[in-house]
């Protein structure tokens, strides 16, 4: 009787896609225009799914109060408004929207959450989007 | 050459979330406004995923025609324009989303889906959506 | 250079369309399966329309804050998770899609838009939308 | 550390769905109006999902120019603006969207794809979609 | 009290633009790809705005039932999964979205529609758009 | 015979808003944590719409071409993946949207617009959009 329950976020945030692994002429090459000094932005939609057993009592699998409490105080305050390169999650690592999906889904498995997370997923853009389950496969 | 056809459906339907097997101060601390006397309500937006082969003859996994045929006379013409509180399926369950959806996929396995019924998923809002698969696990 | 800002909100609400200035049968004749007792729902899209000059200093045709705090306080605390039968906006009228776009072009026109308020706007399903501009028209 | 990496396409074609396997009766009963000898089209929303390690020098699961020039060669370019009954895929094969998602998905696989090729999935409709994974079963 | 009614309806066709007015050369020119011998095809989305007073009794400005009656009749019959070339609105004109929109106007304007006919709108991708008001202009 | 034709287009780009007029006091409470100094980013959707006859020949109020050109050459090249404060457009102005807006309009009318510019609309999130149409009223 597991439900998987899906939960849609959204914020803006700017990052400017840079690797000190790699020399200004290979940035260029691998990240395009997306390398320029200046950076440039998203609103980057965030899905939340967790899954459980359905309460016989309350009929859900966990509060969605709970769920978006956990997302507020730990991913929206944090990432908002924000440019990413910034932030300690990517003093080392590169800010593309791979690395932000892992450095979300790390943040939310450590904390409360009302449910057993399952994936995380971002859309960067219309045209682009990037889903991690931790180290588990989610579709082979 | 297994291939997964989903088709879409919308309806219309209102509820209330309150259940008996809770005070009313706790009821109002589970489902907040949702629990207010006299309902809301949503524009649900249901997918039905089957699977199967492809027929050589028709390049088809079932008839679109069957499925919606299923759909339509056994979920849109019983849920749609509906206070769901008043159903059958609810009249020891409370209507969230979670039950809505076990409810549905239950119809549907009783029914003559014309592929295997893989999922039934939910949008409840546009920030909001449910999945359940049976008692199978979709992702892990 | 007069510059047109929309803002988009949701709220949920269910209602019942029924006019007592019609018999039963019309009431069925006219709104089908939308005059049945139990009522339904919806998830309501809300657009408002303002405008005005851009400010030389902030470069803002009014405050996203202001304009979203009236709109909060008068209209999302007031119809979100309700019934719209049971409100004084409906004590007289039936709460189709119509008379929810008036009744909240109304609400705003008297509170503290901070600019000239143009449009409201609905979207009460995927394929149904509403739009009002106080007595003027729109397009001709 | 496998993450999924979604690039979303659109092309348009017309087909029209007739099967030489089939009485002309057949065709009818089983294509509806998509028998109609002239054919009628869409406009497909193609999703390519690949996966694979986060690179700790790029950050990235694998280039999406490198990504975006093969779907555009081998895909984009051989289907758009086409009628997909005239192309050699659909020589022996009904041009339902369910064989255009396995002969996608099989052009890629003879492919530089720069990544693991997980799904090719696609949208036919607002209100339908399909998807395929080659042999392997994508939910159980 | 004058209020806006949209309802969006949705149909597939294909078409080939080719203008007999041109020469091969100036037709490939014009029209690019859109131009290739065997067509393609679009699924349309189809926006129909009436306006007119509410009415006191039913809180409607028109029936939603006899727009749809209407626009099904005369137009997604007509229109729905055919090859717009070989229908008599383009036996002369060539089937581009302008000319479909000024052709549904004008088959709307003959018929009965329930309220004032305001503005016949097409989308025909994700990333085109055209509106037709009769002679009258809609934005100044 | 005047039809209108909407193209969209999209870029990202980052900003911060700050304006020299106002103290940093002034500053943050007029835009919150778009203040912030890091700036941040979004994906702007952008909508032409021009309009004009339709030729008896093309069947076409313009070329898409045309129309496309200018807009990637004049727009796309110069805002894409940038920060728009550094740009001259905002060396004097606030980077918020309605100054977007203005700059693309003005930019647009100075190039060879291949029929009469109407409006130039932004959505610079799912909640929140912005048009101007020159000088000139759209709605009243």
């Amino acid at each position: 009787m597991k439900v998987y329950l899906t939960r849609r976020y959204r914020f803006s945030a700017s990052h400017r896609l840079h690797s000190d692994a790699m020399s200004d002429a290979e940035n260029v090459s691998v990240y395009g225009k997306c390398n320029n000094p200046h950076g440039h932005g998203h609103n980057y939609v965030l899905e939340v799914t967790v899954a459980g057993q359905v309460s016989d009592d309350s009929g859900m699998v966990c509060s969605r109060e709970d769920l978006d409490r956990l997302v507020r105080s730990e991913i929206l305050d944090h990432f908002d408004q924000q440019n990413l390169n910034t932030l300690p999650e990517f003093a080392k690592a590169v800010p593309t929207t791979e690395n932000l999906c892992i450095a979300v889904y790390d943040i939310l498995q450590r904390g409360m959450v009302p449910a057993h997370l399952e994936t995380v997923r971002f859309e960067e853009t219309m045209m682009n989007s990037f889903e991690y389950a931790g180290g588990r496969v989610i579709r082979r």
